[in-house]
């Protein structure tokens, strides 16, 4: 098996993400990191290749242009507004492309990529953590096997504490480009809203139609939405209600997934990521647990290996497998599901997704 | 300490409330039930005074008139549309009320009866059951101490499946007077939602001003809501969600509350119905345990020592002490809660309480 | 239905343990309390017969010989030095007796009550409250149909830690008599393991034959033990460890009881009440949940719901239907596995039970 | 930062334990696996260094012969009567070492063994894989520093169900070896007891002076204990009650570990990883969460970060740091408790450790 040569866009050292998506990569070793324009800032850039012992870029141009041939992959990680240039220009230089979700920072955006991608025959992917864990494909198997019969009802619960306080004021940098709308777009609903409906859509395998939220910038000052509260219409009668929010003092990373049908509900919760729980008409609740981890049932798995799944997904996929890899496709729906909830503020009634 | 007369109305053997009632009644020993128009149907009335070993009535009417001066209280556990006019007819012959929630199939019946009670001397309160569990009063208390800070955002979730089959068509009895608008008014909104918006005035003394309810009924061919959404503001900008639903296949009566401030949150959960659990800014979770239960912690306490709690009250009230007693006041809020949610089904957008 | 005409020996006014017997009886409205020799102190008995309003005897051989006829029940609430006299002289008087665990002060003292309540045509009943749990009585249920197959192994664990200081140096009243050993006989073993014990006979229907105990008195200068850990053998080759403990600082009233058969397991824990765990071979966990209770299911029950379901059992056995009753083979079992346990503490090897 | 230069001896592909130590090791990038002798059986070695593109070996005497210079550190994950002699030979011949718990097959073997690893200049590290547990760490500074008291009693579970039937009469592979007592020595009590008494004396910095265990075959004809309950003596008077099991049908690996003080209590689950559960004197309960995982808080972790982090260790061993690496003395520990609980088994009483 050929290691595929890969190279990082954004994720410089001292960062969080990156350095998530770099041991996801090695995880199961389908990967060879040997390339990286790190940073938006050249010096941070190079210096963050040299500690990693990769040929190092000042600029993601430059990286496109010199790599071809030499490298199969490009992950990109930057903040959202360069999404679309960076992704568009990757694909159309003929690389594969993981990129970190939302998919742009504006629909419009999104929209444009997904006709590059389309066109490409290249891979493109986007990395949205939540269908990694395995019983998160578990509960979309059952479901739709009809395992809780015809789906009624559906509640996503995201919740985040960590921007209770502004402390993109105080220079955070993770906050500062989240919370500055023309980098990131939206603000709570991009960033965890996105993985919100995304959890919606991939465990019923319904789309959304209408949506009505009720949005907030909660923490005074904030230029981006910190709170939504979101009730939703699927296809065929289902509905649904959504919450996220990054100024729920002291959640720590609270995710929730739960369906009602008329045979049974299925629900997943972050906290317990290896185990499903059924619940029957009659009470009873039966939970099972993840058989399909590295490690065998019962040595907990988490975050990092929900992210190598996706990166083993995403190496299946550019050798030329099906799997649960998600693409352009989803990374619209997220986007119209963003435009719609902010349209539906400014209407104070429902939008159509 | 003189045992408080009293007398029921509804609550004929077979049915499951009046026999919760008679039990929290006997819990502390400090009421004496010793008549009863038990049913509205005669022969089933007369039946169940006997077998309870009670002074029996065929008619409330007859009950009210005869024993005057031989009852002091009369505990009303009829179907809602019976409501308004029997607790009427009550305070005006000078008894004391006890009647359970929702107050009245409408709203301007409880304006009605409000005014009564206003007038009264006597004591009008309703068995409002999660305002009994002492942990849920502890979280109120902690939370206009300022345990959490200034309060920003709550979400109420409240779910129930034993509507999830029209039931209601095989006779099921509960089922049948709950989902005819005729005798209960709302559905899920009356029975529950009630508990739900009570408990987000209760544990954080703020009023309603505003909701958006996503309202169905979802089982087909069902005449109430027996599913509901609701987005709502209270007073100084706090925002919430709640959901009350009586379709959620499976779910046997969870209940939960959680409330988040800017310095932590605090949440409830039936399920845990001794514990609270408080969340620092730094995820830290602190759980403290109910120490005012008849027994000791550890011992675990349950739904008839809350209803016994508020019989409790009641009885304290009855003796002239103030107490957490829930009255009318809180029952037009609920009343104009219920009234607002289904204004705005028909507009699709905010309504006013 | 006649009620039951009861009086109480021991259990004043101030006390919990009188008071948790005497809500138990009323939750079912099955026992009428008429009289009470509350009190070994003269004052404080005829005290608290006057605010329970019931018949007052400043002694209790003064209640057994006055109230032939008028009572039919002796409930005996008294330290465990008493037990023996007390419950023989009410035996040898004709009544029913319900006595509060554990049965006597000293094995010898049991098998001679034995004796009496074997020759008296009236109910000898035994209040272990862990067998009132209704999902204590299914997991017996279920063991015995076979649901696990043959059972290998057990283990019980119950810890407080409301011993964990010296207490009883304080004068506190519940600690001073139950670290006496001339009115407690054993400590820890006595007050708790006395119910471990009982959880592990009656949720396998096995008797102990082995133990081996390491016993302690952790807090320095105590006269009985407050910690034990026990290994034991009982029929078929069954093994089991049990821990009992007053002194793990911080436990409120932590019991759990898990049997391992060949085919699967079951588990119950007190601070889950309602529900009981099923484990599958392949690790599924299936959680059921109590239907039985005063309340719908999802309605939480607890200590006092089992404390009364004893009650009902005694009631029903005193009209002479068969229940789940603990009579003296099951206080004599439980004496002589803590007999045992001390003994093995002297040999610092295996007692015979 | 320079990579170490690795080889691995055993851990061939279709095991479990090699591709973990594998996965462990490039979790955090740094180490290199260059080489292996992954089977005893030559053909299978040869084939699993080139399914893993490093350089094979038919033998580990010929790996470590010819990879002088060129390797840094081997690791060793064979069966455990093949440990002494491989880890001498790797430590002789200059190799730092890292090996797979239990050090080796009789205790005998170990104290040999820790006389070279004592002579030797170079690094000899065992994986415990739970010290690797970031709130495991975190339970132990904080019962060091004082937080629960003095220390009175400890509680160690550690089940799992994988050989509640005879799996090793079927051919596999694990459990043939694990069950054969020429090949592990001990079989519960050697592959998970090491691990629990290792967690005893890690999370409370105290050794284990005597010794009680009840131990047995409970799978019939099972040459090798897979069931053992141990009584336990600590310096300063601590005692402790310890199960391990490989017969608890459906157990998964439950693994826990509880300690209390005379100032509260700790407890840590592996269900819950990176959890930590403080329970003060009145009941209370804080649970704090892990803040040092790869991802922020909130974001699970799990048993291949545990791991990682032990490799982590041993790294900054190998570069001259101080860590919590586990050495020989800890593996001596361990082989000594299980010599002393099996010649307790033969004595039926105390033994020394």
């Amino acid at each position: 098996m050929t290691k595929i040569r890969t190279a990082m866009i954004g994720g410089g050292i001292g960062g969080f993400i990156g350095e998530i998506h770099r041991i996801a990569m090695r995880l199961d070793d389908r990967y060879d990191l040997v390339a990286g324009a790190l940073s938006s800032e050249p010096t941070r850039a190079m210096e963050s290749a040299r500690e990693l012992e990769i040929r190092g870029y000042a600029t993601w141009q430059e990286l496109l242009e010199k790599e071809q041939g030499d490298v199969d992959c490009i992950v990109i990680v930057t903040p959202n507004d360069s999404h679309a240039e960076i992704a568009t220009a990757a694909l159309q230089a003929g690389y594969h492309v993981v990129l970190d979700k939302p998919m742009t920072r504006t629909l419009d955006e999104a929209l444009s990529l997904e006709i590059v991608a389309a066109q490409s025959s290249k891979i493109f992917a986007m990395t949205y953590t939540y269908t990694g864990y395995p019983m998160v494909r578990h509960m979309r198997d059952r479901i739709l096997a009809g395992d809780i019969g015809t789906i009624r009802t559906l509640s996503i619960d995201y919740r985040q504490g960590w921007l209770a306080e502004p402390i993109e004021r105080d220079g955070q940098k993770q906050a500062a480009w989240r919370t500055d709308p023309r980098k990131s777009g939206a603000g709570a609903l991009g960033d965890i809203g996105s993985h919100a409906e995304q959890l919606a859509r991939f465990t019923t395998g319904l789309a959304i139609k209408k949506v009505r939220g009720d949005v907030y910038s909660l923490v005074e000052g904030r230029q981006v939405d910190d709170h939504a509260s979101v009730q939703f219409k699927m296809e065929h009668g289902v509905v649904g209600d959504l919450v996220c929010s990054q100024v729920c003092t002291g959640e720590r990373n609270h995710v929730s997934v739960r369906v009602w049908g008329d045979k049974g509900s299925l629900s997943w919760s972050h906290d317990s990521c290896d185990a499903l729980k059924f619940t029957a008409p009659d009470g009873t609740e039966t939970i099972t647990f993840c058989t399909t981890n590295r490690a065998p049932s019962g040595h907990p798995a988490g975050f990092i290996e929900a992210f190598a799944n996706l990166y083993k997904d995403c190496a299946d996929e550019i050798e030329g497998k099906d799997t649960n890899c998600i693409g352009g496709s989803d990374g619209i729906a997220s986007m119209k599901f963003i435009d719609a909830v902010l349209r539906s503020k400014e209407s104070q009634t429902w939008s159509d997704v």
